[in-house]
């Protein structure tokens, strides 16, 4: 079984495929090869390298035990020949040989395999704009341009920034100035929400508020048309919605996205997908039996749609390169796909989600509807707790979890959350799972009904048609058109929480605490539309309820409540 | 639908049943009873209200915004009679009435009704010792009982307490007296470990180890005898390995468990389990169609062995509350059953899990085996990070997965990461899908490879018998036995993590880093059992299947390294 293994690529799935290959079948003679001069690194700890959080980039290179994962790492621990520096120019797939060049001598030869892995990972997405090659312009394309700008950094050279992308590259790079270095550091977006893809416009926009007052600015439903500077980038020139706008900008950080590197596979025949993903199948195997890839030069199956899909992330980068590392042996490990679970943290917030947002369900051709809740990560009567926002993305008619996303500052609190659905989805839950959901229950860790059960019940109540919500972002709408006539805003809170409202807004905010609703029927108009709050959502619903028995067929429910108006900056009181 | 709705039982399921109901149904007409005077409080927040955490016992009765859940508060804001102080003394299944008694005026009737709920709750068990009913000697029965307590506290007349029972109450009682009050307490267990139902030995190891640090005594195999005292409780008498003792205690509560009010059910000839609790079907109906059970009171499925078993949990009583209330209107729902998530906080340490003990598995008839691992709960290289340990129960042959536990200093990364696994619990999951588990990943919140998948993949190199291991309990048992000729100890780190370890123990303690082993395998003797360790068991691993390439065939590794080893008081340095 002494095979000859060539695996194109040393940074997260090559190393995991190379390393389980050898302890399954310790006779495979196995090399390792990339471009680059750092191999197997954690490319996700990028933003905190740059910050300053992890001081030296060879911690991004080591073990838990800071042994640095160089050559001799790979030749004394795992009996692996690694070879950086070394590119990969063509593959021979009859006479089964790699072709490649080592970059600092220029000298190249034919690898032999048996079996190849590529794992050749994506490169960062250009935009085709003026300027863009000027001194000061990157992208955080690896380790070494990472390193490039933390130089720039320390030198003090970078007094302010623009960041081209909300995305999570983008943002953690966001924190990373602003946040270590001070600097004064614009997100510049082109969609109108951040997180566009992963999440809905009212989770965002908490993200968003919450950035801004860390001292982050953003512009969105807009783009860089140009760097401009002499001799390297000075300024940006930006496309919004109010015109045109120049902005300083020492250092420009292009993150709009990467695209799957995947030429060398094309030019050697194997089977692409339109969107330049490498095709395979659940083993993992290109068109070529002989040949795996994984990674983020792969597509892989997105379990909530059923398509293929494109999805770069170091975990499941990981998690496929055992895979490959059990089929190079001859095992028949499968790679199911995935649901595309995330998180991120920006300062003190976080976000987190799995599955489609309601926006890329309808995109997906689904029915779909969302559901926004708010309630304390933890027992409500436990001292130590914050309000955590889920949203959960619905399909109608079968009542199946599309996706859920969630924002809290509580992160860990919230990321477990969305743990939980991420390992339910691909049992394809239905809303009614997701209420019955059994999770450990403690008062330090959650609420006798938990979030995620509140999800499903509120989830099961919408797609029953029982309530009838908007989410905080249609209330702030529906709130600045507040002196039309046919809406009647009703507060069911008790006095004490609706008196400032009440005086702010005299004849346009209406008052019956919940407890009172059933008496005082008459005081709420039937012809107008009636839109009910209460703190979270869960008062106005049973008033809603009530309004209904009595025959009234115009009430909204605003979900969430004021916790959530509050959270997106849309908190009546203090407008 | 004006049907007769009669609720016995009004702490946690009682209030959900009658609540659903009555949004469901609002002309149902609704009568909620309980014996105590208190109703619908979070029972699970006793500890935390007797700590003081808590600092009034109201807020345990209120709901999220304040609201005292009262007699007024169920009449005006859901249209619910609720009686406290009423105790049901019989149903007539025949004239579907059930006689009460208001327990303050001794006034009796009968109530008719169409649908019935019980929702009779549990009783903590008692001790038959000489003592029992002296004054100082509680159980944490429920919030009257908790407030008695607490005035004690209060009036500073408990210098000493002992516990009995160190499960999840009593342990948590141990901390709230001990961490807030400063009182000196032990905690006897008859179990030769700490919350022996739901841990290993290894596990509740090192939450006894950090209680203990933190100042709370235990005696473990040993038994309470007699409580003894001049008109009250002033010491107890223990029974333990080492014999008889005598411990101050000026307040002794009582936490072995509880016991489902089953009485009223089965006198009304409604099926009651020879374990004592109401036989309920998916639908939580008793064997009478007209009559529904749950929460403390009823058995329910356990969804790993397939059997009935009694989980007294307050999130199961709300769920379940949910389902009867959906089926007191004519809805079909179901309450699947329980894999038996919990958690708990104990000091900065916690401790959660899912499903089935190695023992639990074993008692159950089911052929398991379990293993440990240790890992940062976050990217290595991420600042702020904590060690978690994680064990696997995984069914040989199968290899399914029978129960997760884990302990970590980081509570909410360790809930989230059960709570995954408990969602999964329902399908059958197996140590492949662990390994392959999506879990939302970024450095701040996990590994590329986390610690769930890390269990999955070690799990299936042990089943498989790649990977050969002892736990860290196990290890310690085999260096007690060091001047063994038999045994060799290996250790596989670099010699600085090593040199220590051979000062110390100079001929017993080996070394050979994992990377030079292969060229060194003459050193290491064919004929002895070769115990191989590393800081985490990863590297030891490697060096296990190096061994075995070479014909070595009495290799074992010390799964979870030296990290386990020191959270369990068993690294061999510090001895």
């Amino acid at each position: 079984m002494g095979e000859n293994i060539v695996v194109i690529g040393a940074v997260a799935l090559g190393p995991k495929a190379a390393c389980r290959c050898k302890r399954l079948n310790p006779d495979a003679r196995v090399v390792l090869l990339d471009r680059g001069a750092r191999i197997s690194y954690g490319g996700c700890g990028i933003p905190y390298y740059v910050s300053g959080d992890v001081s030296d980039a060879d911690e991004l290179q080591s073990t838990s035990f800071h042994m640095l994962r160089d050559v001799a790492f790979f030749r004394d621990t795992k009996d692996i020949e690694a070879r950086p520096r070394t590119e990969a120019l063509s593959i021979d797939r009859a006479k089964k040989t790699v072709r490649v060049r080592q970059l600092d001598t220029g000298v190249e030869e034919d690898l032999p395999y048996d079996k190849l892995v590529l794992a050749t990972g994506s490169s960062p997405r250009a935009l085709p704009i003026a300027g863009a090659d000027l001194p000061g312009v990157s992208a955080v394309a690896d380790l070494d341009a990472a390193i490039k700008i933390r130089e720039g950094l320390t030198a003090g050279q970078v007094g302010s920034a623009v960041i081209v992308g909300a995305g999570f590259i983008g943002l953690e790079m966001a924190v990373a100035l602003a946040d270590m270095w001070g600097i004064e550091t614009t997100v510049v977006e082109y969609a109108p929400l951040i997180l566009p893809t992963v999440l809905s416009p009212t989770l965002a926009r908490i993200i968003q508020l919450h950035m801004e007052e860390k001292g982050v600015r953003f512009r969105l439903a807009a783009q860089v048309t140009a760097v401009q500077g002499d001799g390297k980038a000075e300024r940006v020139v930006v496309k919004g919605p109010g015109g045109e706008e120049t902005i300083d900008a020492d250092m420009v950080i292009m993150s709009v996205g990467v695209t799957p590197n995947s030429g060398l596979a094309k030019a050697a025949g194997l089977e692409v997908s339109p969107r330049g993903g490498i095709v395979i199948d659940e083993e993992m195997r290109t068109s070529d039996p002989d040949i795996f890839a994984g990674g983020d030069c792969a597509e892989i199956k997105n379990l909530v749609t059923g398509q293929n899909f494109f999805l770069p992330l170091g975990s499941l980068a990981n998690r496929q390169g055992r895979v490959i590392g059990d089929n190079l042996c001859g095992l028949h490990s499968r790679f199911p796909g995935a649901a595309g679970a995330w998180c991120v943290k920006l300062f003190e917030q976080n976000a987190s989600g799995v599955g489609l947002t309601l926006e890329g369900a309808r995109r997906a051709g689904l029915d779909a509807v969302s559901v926004h809740v708010s309630q304390f990560d933890r027992a409500h009567f436990y001292p130590d707790k914050d309000f955590m926002y889920l949203e959960l993305v619905a399909e109608r008619g079968t009542g199946r979890v599309l996706g859920v996303q969630g924002v809290s500052a509580m992160g860990d609190a919230l990321v477990g959350r969305i743990g939980a659905v991420a390992a339910l989805m691909p049992h394809r839950p239905t809303v009614t799972d997701l209420s019955l959901l059994e999770l450990p229950y403690s008062p330090p860790f959650s609420s006798a009904m938990d979030i995620v059960n509140m999800l499903g019940n509120v989830g099961e109540n919408i797609l029953t048609g029982r309530n009838e919500s908007v989410d905080p972002l249609e209330f702030a709408r529906l709130f600045a058109d507040r002196d039309n006539p046919e809406l009647f805003f009703l507060d069911c809170r008790e006095l004490g929480n609706a008196q400032t409202y009440l005086e702010k807004y005299p004849g346009l905010w209406h008052h019956i605490p919940q407890g009172q609703l059933a008496g005082r029927l008459g005081e709420v108009p039937r012809d107008r539309r009636v839109v009910v709050l209460c703190n979270s959502g869960a008062r106005s619903y049973e008033a809603l309820l009530t309004m209904r028995h009595a025959g009234f067929t115009n009430v909204v429910n605003v979900a969430g409540g004021v916790a959530s108006l509050s959270a997106v900056g849309a908190d009546p009181k203090a407008q």
